[in-house]
């Protein structure tokens, strides 16, 4: 069999492998088996050349690193994932995936997106929110992240948030990138409402490109035109905390969910450690009526990374930018260390639950000693019952 | 089945579950297959809400996140660990869980240790030293955190030794925290003897939170009275030094263990790598008439990271705060990763021969290389007469 046939046979069977739910437990969401998008995910024909006369040894000519940090969408009863797929190169670049199915058998288009390429130093780009918006558009937000050329140092970046819009995930038109009083954007998210007439930005000012330095915390920020975005001041809703799981920086993730009890937000947050930085995702939820303000914070992490996924690219990180509410049912596509993507599966019941009826964090340890032997008397109280 | 019925179950199964010696081999000392204590450790009645009327969704309540770094102690004859529990908030306190044995069987009491709350600034506390003093009490020595109001950074702490004491690891009393001539204290360890009529201490000055700048090594210091802990000068009995296991810092571990040949220090040492600080743990003795005058210091690690050890939530990092001398025996209670505690076993014998047996670090590769030749003619002759 010739090689190529090989590879799209492997392929093949790996797009149609089923996946199940794991034996993890905890009551809120269920973990599944195998990844939805991984880097073996890549059709073999967008990294070698099949033709024998130029590629007589059949090698991978454009390889792929990575693939992660998808934004979600289900439309026309398809499940839909843009994500940000890394070459071997390191430059990212975003692929459409369609499925049938919430949690198994994403593939790709035959081409990656042609993002209009309008911003002449922009030399990456990752990690699209789809925002459905009350306005008719799917609105796609990513990071648009270019060299600081005021800086002689090879690796110093600013980084902006880019923004496109489409009906169909095909035809992309491009917006100029946001401007906000920050210096610096990453993660920013489109809220899929207008609020007060006027666009509504979540967004995650810092002054530098990996630090978020004495700013940091999730924002909020609205703009009247979304042609010639420039936001007015930003709100912080969602601050870092010392000793939480966001000390050192947060940032939206997921579109907000709309639920009968307020705006459920799937973020992420960071702290450091010897061994580098670990990011987890959490929670919390805002009004209805006013998007901007906090009205309940679960404590701790939703989602931290476990097994397998500890590893990866960039270890010791799990990260969210897109989730599906279907229904009964909301979807959560996270990945795990820069390196492939996973799904989890909840319900709004319990989401909602979770959200609001997790205790906040009462911040300090002695605290949570008490918080916790309430729980314990309770219990065993409960137990002695029968 | 009902849930909590089904959880109750498997959490009996893993407290029942043996433990044996795994296949690992150096002569110094055992590791065994499994961990002695780990997040699934926890019972299910400190994280779930088992009424349905309040938690239809039978979900976790208050997540625990990892336990580790456990002091130890042997009392009327059961093993005793008192763990640093991590709950999903980052917030940690401590859990004692007793065993008829000194390698499985661990389970934790029905509710976590209520250590009296007498610091209002304190937010996390961890890495209890448990030392049976001469005056007859059961110390604790802890970390006692808070953040530092000084700076501006949410991520900024300070970090100090908490004293508490005891009879039976239930009825805690607590003393003022610990004053040194160092701003901040991590990894103090109290000595089990007065040493001229005064209280010992094993320091681990620094200048800062996490760095030890210019500072570091083990320290040692007296203090006239434990009820107002105050010390005199430290004294470095065990620096840091250059390409070493302890260059970028060390601190000590276990509670010294006395032997007839002098106390040993089972402490652990850090060096900094491109992917964080990476902690293993070696060994040192010191005198019987003055345990801050070093005697013996065996070249490079006891135990390093190995296997699954390697990963967790802070990767690349073995440590103890616990160790029992148990007739002949010896157990090292160590965590891997920040994430779950594991036993390693020895005797007094073996342990003992290899902190004065073991070569000490020559510090420079060509006399490595000379050290490592005679070793090897000694075997090759050895072999050679057959």
């Amino acid at each position: 069999m010739r090689t190529y046939a090989k590879l799209m046979g492997e392929y093949g069977e790996l797009i149609g492998r089923k996946n199940s739910v794991s034996n993890f437990y905890n009551g809120i969401f269920d973990r599944y088996e195998n990844p939805v998008l991984t880097a073996e995910h890549i059709p073999p024909f967008w990294k070698y050349d099949f033709d024998e006369s130029t590629n007589p040894f059949f090698m991978e000519r454009l390889g792929v690193n990575a693939v992660f940090n998808a934004g979600s969408i289900k439309l026309n009863g398809k499940y839909y994932l843009i994500a940000r797929i890394e070459g071997g190169d390191r430059k990212s670049f975003f692929g459409v995936a369609e499925s049938e199915s919430p949690t198994e058998g994403f593939s790709f288009w035959d081409y990656p997106v042609e993002l209009p390429d309008t911003e002449p130093n922009e030399t990456n780009v990752y990690d699209m929110r789809l925002t459905p918006h009350e306005d008719g558009y799917i609105y796609g937000v990513f990071c648009s992240e270019s060299h600081d050329d005021s800086s002689a140092d090879p690796s110093a970046a600013v980084a902006c948030a880019g923004i496109v819009r489409t009906a169909d995930l095909k035809t992309w038109t491009r917006l100029p990138n946001l401007k906000t009083p920050s210096a610096q954007q990453r993660n920013v998210v489109l809220h899929p409402e207008l609020v007060d007439g006027k666009y509504a930005f979540y967004t995650r000012p810092q002054d530098g490109f990996i630090e978020t330095g004495s700013g940091g915390g999730i924002g909020f920020a609205l703009c009247d035109d979304i042609t010639d975005p420039v936001t007015g001041a930003e709100t912080i809703i969602d601050d870092r905390v010392y000793h939480t799981v966001k000390e050192a920086k947060n940032g939206a993730g997921c579109v907000p969910i709309k639920t009968g009890r307020g705006f459920i937000h799937i973020a992420h947050g960071v702290r450091n450690t010897a061994a580098g930085l670990r990011y987890v995702i959490y929670a919390f939820a805002t009004a209805l009526d006013d998007p901007a303000r906090c009205t309940a914070r679960p404590g701790g992490y939703l989602i931290a990374p476990r097994g397998g996924e500890r590893t990866g690219d960039v270890s010791n990180v799990v990260f969210t930018n897109g989730a599906i509410a279907d229904g009964e049912y909301v979807y959560i596509y996270y990945a795990s260390s820069d390196t492939r993507t996973h799904v989890a599966r909840t319900t709004l019941a319990r989401l909602t639950d979770y959200v609001f009826n997790t205790p906040e964090d009462p911040l300090r340890s002695a605290d949570c000693v008490r918080l916790r032997g309430e729980l314990i008397r309770k219990n065993l109280e409960y137990l002695s019952r029968g």
